[in-house]
């Protein structure tokens, strides 16, 4: 029966903003240098990112971040700057750490919150999926490929179980989007890349009682 | 730790063949139909595969069954005719019993197996993924497309867990091939289907020990 999970309507999540973060590096390449950089002190690089699971009229919906209006992402630990998990931290804490930082409301509402009955905890669900980078460049694949023994970084997914109802705050320069299961899936294979596109996939082992 | 698998290098297994067996209806309109007249007498139909995997080389690959030169396939309970899972028939059971006919030896070399310690059983694991048929089409989706209250067949994959050693039996008309994760999700769409395609992305979440 773990396979079976409760989704509640997006109507029951309250939003608010908060100050803006800092976005990713702007360029591509200045991406990639800082993760060879890091490499090198550090080794691969590990990231971890939360599925947040909704429904809209019976509809799964998956609750994504949008930065700068052009990336698209599952709310994640470790790709914003020096923001992936350090060494030795343990991945589950480190993406209760980095979903309190991206949509946690400031810590006096946070108290104001708890003291109304409101949930701030997070549940991370299974893991379900892992992507590995071999090379400093931008593809990545969900296996380590053929002759690849030093992969420069592995990012698991995790769905995170959503409780009935929780406060959000969404940094000022960032928007949180409710995506249906059915758009990521049909849309043409570029809209949402890869690893967005086959979020369906790995979730379609559970059965979804819409509360 | 229950998402650590032991894979079996595919040179431990044996494959010899057995005789023909039936295939699936000549034409797509011809299996929508006796869809459709099925679903009449006995509602949504069932359908049970199983994803078979080994690796070579430290590589996974999924041992699937090519019939007819034409369709590849994992190996699945279901298509064939009058073989989908029976109304009220138990799915890890409906399974096993396919995979025996598919892949088991004949009972009289089962026996001699056995008593030479070959494994002769199937251990059935995790549920990947659903597949949803919404209409008497060739359409299925990884889950219930909106105002679809009665879809018409649901498929599950499971992952069957190979043991160390063992005797598969092809039959006559088919071929048992060893397709590579990478295979799978790097050739166009097209090639193998979004069912096949997706494979890697829902195996992705185990790490696998290669014996």
């Amino acid at each position: 029966m773990s396979n079976t999970i409760a989704l509640y309507p997006l109507s029951n999540f309250t939003f608010s903003t908060k100050e803006a973060q800092p976005e990713e590096d702007p360029s591509v390449s200045a991406r990639l240098q800082r993760l060879q950089n890091n490499y090198e002190d550090f080794g691969m690089r590990r990231t971890v990112e939360g599925i947040l699971v909704v429904h809209d009229h019976g509809h799964p919906h998956i609750l994504m971040l949008q930065i700068c209006k052009c990336f698209l992402q599952v709310v994640r630990a470790g790709f914003t700057p020096g923001d992936y998990l350090k060494p030795g931290e343990d991945e589950i804490e480190g993406l209760k750490r980095r979903l309190d930082e991206r949509l946690a409301p400031p810590t006096d509402s946070r108290q104001f919150n708890s003291s109304h009955g409101v949930d701030n905890e997070w549940e991370i669900g299974d893991c379900l999926a892992q992507w590995w980078r071999p090379n400093f460049e931008t593809f990545m694949y969900p296996f380590i490929p053929a002759h690849i023994t030093k992969p420069k970084e592995c990012k698991k997914l995790f769905l995170v179980q959503m409780p009935e109802r929780k406060v959000l705050a969404v940094p000022k320069n960032m928007k949180l989007l409710a995506i249906p299961l059915f758009e990521l899936s049909t849309m043409p294979h570029g809209s949402y890349g890869p690893q967005l596109s086959a979020i369906p996939h790995l979730l379609s082992r559970y059965n979804f009682i819409y509360q």
